[in-house]
């Protein structure tokens, strides 16, 4: 461990972090399943990443074949974009019909931003202030983890995020109008600064904010609000998309909100890099008219392949269907559980989320020691939230019972040993 | 055809270029060559992303081996992308010994840029007025194909590229110091407009400039004024690198220049979405410390694996040292051919340039005659030079004598019938 410390070090430089304060080596993994390089096994309540499991069969097989026949670019034609593309787009309402494929969700979101300037012919951005929407130059501006070189640009602002224990407003009710609220605030800014308002960015279940029990129609007066400044509205479907929330396919559609621009990410190759923007036909021309636009491995044969298979799994193995199902019994499970402190417990099909407070107060301390000792136990988790004191879970799709009796009996003989 | 080229504007938008007139649609390759949906067999003279050939063997084992067994990300610990690393930097000079994996050179080009900003604390950057450096937004502003909402920032200076025809500075000899001292006026440019100079980034073979004859000492003024002025010197050897140029594995050590910072990418998993940014250890800590940079799926343990392979075979089959023998038969058979124009033939390893000019004039119109004939005649190949008249040649490395002669006879009989 210690020597693959040292040449990790050597290979990738410093403040590079690890999850857990002594790392785990994975070498093997299966449906939900991890193995570390003693033998280990994990359960895998963390990546989402491996959406339809780890190694599914039928992905990789759709890899290993289409890589030994075929892996070229989108300039010459190839069948495989184009159904993967007809099969995506027949998943979204609004005329959400048309796609640039890309390699990452930062590719994606950067793509997204470019296209509310062409639409607005305008500059500037919303997100909110606690949020992450990528690594780019342009997408990591979104968030104020450390400054840019020359400082913040005048073209971003930054609003605050909902939240479930001290709403926005003073109160779950008046949250949707306060929200709205700092948006149109920040436009106003963005117009009287000379950038001008070009669009809102965000997650539509605000998953790096922590996952914050909303109204269905929290998103009303922010659509309305971005509308009527002749803005372009971008959801964020990195997180929770392809089926993760349990009620839609796209968790916009579950916050009853009609996005002009979408992005895909994390969970579309099931690990395989690959990423989208999905766009109405006539924002797609703005962009395509403003810039020229060409990503090498973007939409390649294989990335398509790949993609297609995880919407086959989705369909046939009932995913969807089985996150809605799943949701509500871990979420009543969870709350069987003695925290040791107050605990939050949220749901939104397969993404979970455990808020820990002390009279109030984030206790992101309990988080931290959680995390830690169920990897102990073989159990992979994560914390989320600006205090770091929200438990994030969010395993591949097919969790189920079996999984979540295991995850259930873990916790709680983790907590009875909690010296906090 | 027609149908297919219908559903692509459906599912993908407007200006959303082809190669060719009447495109082809790919659907096989294996080594050097490519195979349409009518059984017609293509020379491939033009893709350098499958390095190694299409579906090498190797590579396609090496992705389905590990696409079966694992695929996470870089928050644990595993041995691929340290043993991957290790084996790449063992091929750099100069100290360049940290890596950091992504997903496009476009990432791998983003990241350097701030790599640049991070040491010197400012932000301008200058690259040459015919390159191209990738698709985010930021690095998109190192061209002016067109321009940003907003205009073309002040931050960056595009200065006159190096050319074989009408050198800089009035000849081939001046040429250098020329390049260098138009670098010099812009550093001075942003300085003065309060931006900075925080770097300059090329490809060391100005391979999107038309691969311009330069002698190996043309970049010394370059780095010299790049220092002085305390600015980052960025290598893109997304183009050159891997052995392409036949004399070294990187393009930068024929043109002996020491890089703080390389970019690669295209042929780096031939095919496979994987690209790197490389940096000496001061240069990766001021990045490490000023960004926190982490890439989902940059540095997979699928992706390392795929790169991993493409070096084997670049080491297994000689490919180098293949280059460079063939590089001077390619360019004396091209110099055989009767052009029926002025055609200035260079080769830099398997990366060729056939500039076609009359009376001194780009001949744009013989060039695009030729790329059409060829594809009829089941060869496939490129132009590039901003006045679209230098044929670009680059095919997989292991493009070999056989392919040759049948490149050599088809250009014969294609050039026969020209009627321009």
């Amino acid at each position: 461990m210690t020597e693959m410390l040292d040449r990790r070090a050597r290979a990738r430089g410093p403040n590079v972090p690890t999850f857990y304060n002594e790392p785990v080596h994975i070498v093997r993994g299966e449906g939900g399943w991890l193995w570390d390089a003693d033998g280990k096994r994990y359960l895998d309540c963390y990546n989402n990443v491996p959406h339809v499991g780890h190694c599914h069969p039928r992905v990789v097989e759709a890899i290993a074949r289409q890589a030994a026949t075929l892996n070229t670019h989108t300039r010459y034609l190839h069948d495989g974009i184009l159904t993967y593309i007809e099969r995506l787009t027949a998943t979204f309402d609004h005329d959400l019909s048309q796609v640039i494929m890309v390699c990452s969700g930062s590719e994606a979101n950067d793509i997204a931003l470019r296209m509310a300037q062409a639409v607005t012919g305008k500059r500037g951005f919303i997100a909110t202030n606690a949020t992450y929407h990528g690594t780019t130059t342009a997408v990591s501006q979104l968030s104020r983890r450390r400054p840019p070189i020359g400082g913040y640009p005048d073209h971003v602002r930054l609003v605050p995020a909902p939240t479930t224990l001290t709403p926005l407003g003073g109160s779950m009710d008046a949250q949707g109008a306060a929200f709205a609220a700092g948006i149109q605030t920040a436009i106003e800014e963005l117009e009287a600064n000379g950038s001008g308002f070009a669009g809102l960015m965000l997650c539509p279940i605000f998953a790096n904010e922590g996952l914050p029990d909303l109204p269905d129609d929290f998103l009303a007066p922010t659509a309305e609000v971005v509308r009527a400044a002749g803005g372009v509205l971008i959801c964020d479907e990195v997180q929770p998309g392809f089926g993760r929330t349990g009620r839609a396919m796209w968790s916009h559609a579950w916050m009853n909100v009609a996005p002009d621009v979408v992005t895909l990410g994390k969970p579309m190759g099931n690990g395989h890099p690959v990423a989208a923007t999905v766009a109405r036909p006539d924002v797609m021309a703005a962009f395509r008219e403003a810039f020229g636009y060409f990503n090498t491995f973007g939409g390649n044969p294989v990335s398509c392949a790949a993609a297609r298979a995880v919407l086959d799994v989705i369909e046939d193995e009932g995913l969807v269907a089985h996150a809605a199902r799943m949701s509500p019994r871990v979420v009543a499970d969870l709350k069987t559980l003695d925290f040791r402190a107050e605990a939050h417990i949220r749901g939104r099909g397969q993404f979970y989320a455990v808020e820990l407070t002390r009279d109030g107060a984030p206790a992101g301390d309990l988080a931290k020691w959680l995390i830690e000792a169920l990897k102990a136990r073989g159990v992979l988790m994560g914390v989320i939230g600006p205090a770091r004191n929200i438990l994030k879970f969010r395993p591949p799709m097919p969790f189920d019972e079996s999984h979540a009796a295991l995850l259930m009996t873990t916790m709680e003989e983790t907590l009875a040993t909690c010296p906090i």
